[in-house]
């Protein structure tokens, strides 16, 4: 059997093997085809309006996991932070750092995710970059992803703008990319029917700003930290309350069961592929019309209202009418969750 | 004597502590001062033009060094490669990656060489991202920078238009940075005033198009793999053969001291603070006046000319008359210089 060609310390030098891997497999994921055509920077036309610039570096451990990848997470998880802001993706950079003595193979694997899901959420990369350290100073490969896009017009978005009375909007059910990597990681084959929820929002947050434009106050997808934290940033920037009623908030059957087993809360748990708004609620019905129309809004709930104060607070009633307060995470719930 | 605080698990959660940890030491190297600004991404308006988007990552060791650092180098490294397309860098993004343990002084250390670098530069840092690692899966701390910047109106620049004719131009001496790390690296304590060249090369770029315009073809700032790979790179992007004149190649004394002592070549070691320009003669003098006006600039030299063949070769005429091929870099001179 032949030996398996792996990274070496050479692939990051700058040089042959550096301009080889480049060429070999990122140049693909964009339109440019023609290593001729390697330029320290891309250059683009700049599109009207306003810009919105993003970054995420994607550390997930395993690297392969039900329901997606770190490929396809690092494209999806740029791309929603843009669809947060009202924005649909212009531009992508990747950002490789990986160790010596992966398998080359390894890297082919993740490139091909990170071009089908470019296709998938209609994005090429246009600019990229290597770096291999030693062995033993990482551990496989890391990527960063950032982003350009080009605002929606209506769009005038930010955690701050929540208000009282708005209505609180979860485009589908949490906590699915939390628990899968968790089964994923510890092997608990017992647990079946666990699929991250990565997915790219462009879609949604485009199809809520046309239906309710200025309407709509908040959008943020919420990854690590899950709703909790989401929500909880929201409450801290616009300085509100926000209460949310727990028999509301969509959670799958598997994700749900799975949380019991392991004592895990889904609300705590990231979500790659979901959408939450704060929506006036004059707006709020058609909003979520919007969302339901298409396959990956089809859950769509209303879970709970923005009210004046406490300020920073979040709280939840639960199917036995107890209010608790769900807090900021503090501390690691899952490391390397993205 | 208190216990040193260092970064834990918790930091790059999502939840409280990875909130601290961004809004501590990041938020205030970019115009955003209030925390409640924290939004999924930065909305900026969209400059008039073109727009030249790049990314880069630093893994250099160790992070600090004669005449730099991994902070300056992270903002200066992709500031040059938008100076390279002829763009003025309009905003910067951040992303961490941090090993479990790092200590917080040390995060802060270099937050606060980002800062100063980005001062020096003209630029913010507008959105930022942390990702924490358990100990022993990253080298304590790697920096990735994106940037996005404007660009000069008559920029027309691709390594691919370097055209037969072309005077080759360096704004001053090569390899300070590579025989800096290396010197620090190997605790050279007997080589004496090494210093890094890291630099921003906005002021150069556009002092060039300003004064030359179109005529300037090509712009390269020459990192990994020094000169010989930078332009190895252009005679492979424009099909052409590049010819130098070694004894024109400025090189500082103690840089040269250093490469004659440890066998190494100047013309391979990496530069952060130098522009590589390939300009038309007619334009060639206005061009290297228009640098030397310039601090940065002040030992600017035409080293060579764009010839028409053979395709992909760059050859060196030493002082004894000699021709010798300088090959693109094979292999890992030098793992880790930024």
């Amino acid at each position: 059997m032949a030996e398996e060609r792996t990274i070496t310390l050479a692939h990051g030098g700058g040089g042959r093997q550096s301009r080889e891997l480049v060429v070999e497999h990122f140049l693909n994921l964009g339109k440019k085809t023609d290593p001729r055509d390697l330029d320290d920077a891309a250059v683009l036309e700049a599109p009207a309006g306003r810009l919105a610039f993003t970054t995420d570096s994607f550390v997930v451990t395993p690297r392969f996991f039900p329901g997606g990848n770190i490929g396809k997470l690092a494209v999806f998880g740029t791309v929603n932070d843009l669809a947060a802001m009202g924005a649909r993706p212009v531009a992508l950079s990747v950002g490789l750092v990986i160790e010596e003595g992966l398998a080359a193979s390894e890297v082919a694997r993740v490139a091909e995710a990170v071009a089908q899901a470019c296709a998938e959420a209609g994005v090429a990369v246009v600019t990229g970059d290597t770096k291999v350290v030693e062995r033993g100073a990482a551990d496989g490969l890391f990527i960063n992803t950032s982003g350009i896009g080009a605002v929606h017009p209506k769009a005038r978005l930010s955690g701050r703008n929540a208000r009282p009375g708005d209505v609180v909007i979860v485009s589908g059910p949490v906590g699915d990319h939390g628990i899968a990597i968790m089964a994923a990681r510890n092997e608990l084959a017992g647990l079946s029917g666990l699929s991250s929820d990565s997915a790219p929002l462009t879609e949604l947050a485009f199809a809520l700003l046309d239906a309710a434009g200025e309407a709509v106050h908040v959008l943020r997808d919420p990854t690590r930290g899950g709703l909790a934290a989401a929500l909880n940033e929201i409450a801290l920037q616009a300085e509100v309350a926000i209460a949310l009623d727990e028999d509301a908030i969509p959670v799958s059957e598997a994700t749900r069961g799975a949380c019991e087993l392991l004592g895990l809360d889904p609300l705590y748990l990231a979500c790659e592929g979901r959408l939450v708004a704060c929506v006036a609620q004059r707006a709020a019905e058609r909003a979520l019309e919007a969302l339901r129309a298409l396959a990956l809004g089809a859950q769509a709930r209303a879970i709970g209202e923005v009210l004046e104060g406490p300020a920073g607070l979040v709280s939840l009633r639960t199917a036995l009418g107890v209010e608790r307060v769900l807090d900021m995470p503090s501390g690691e719930h899952l490391p390397r969750i993205c």
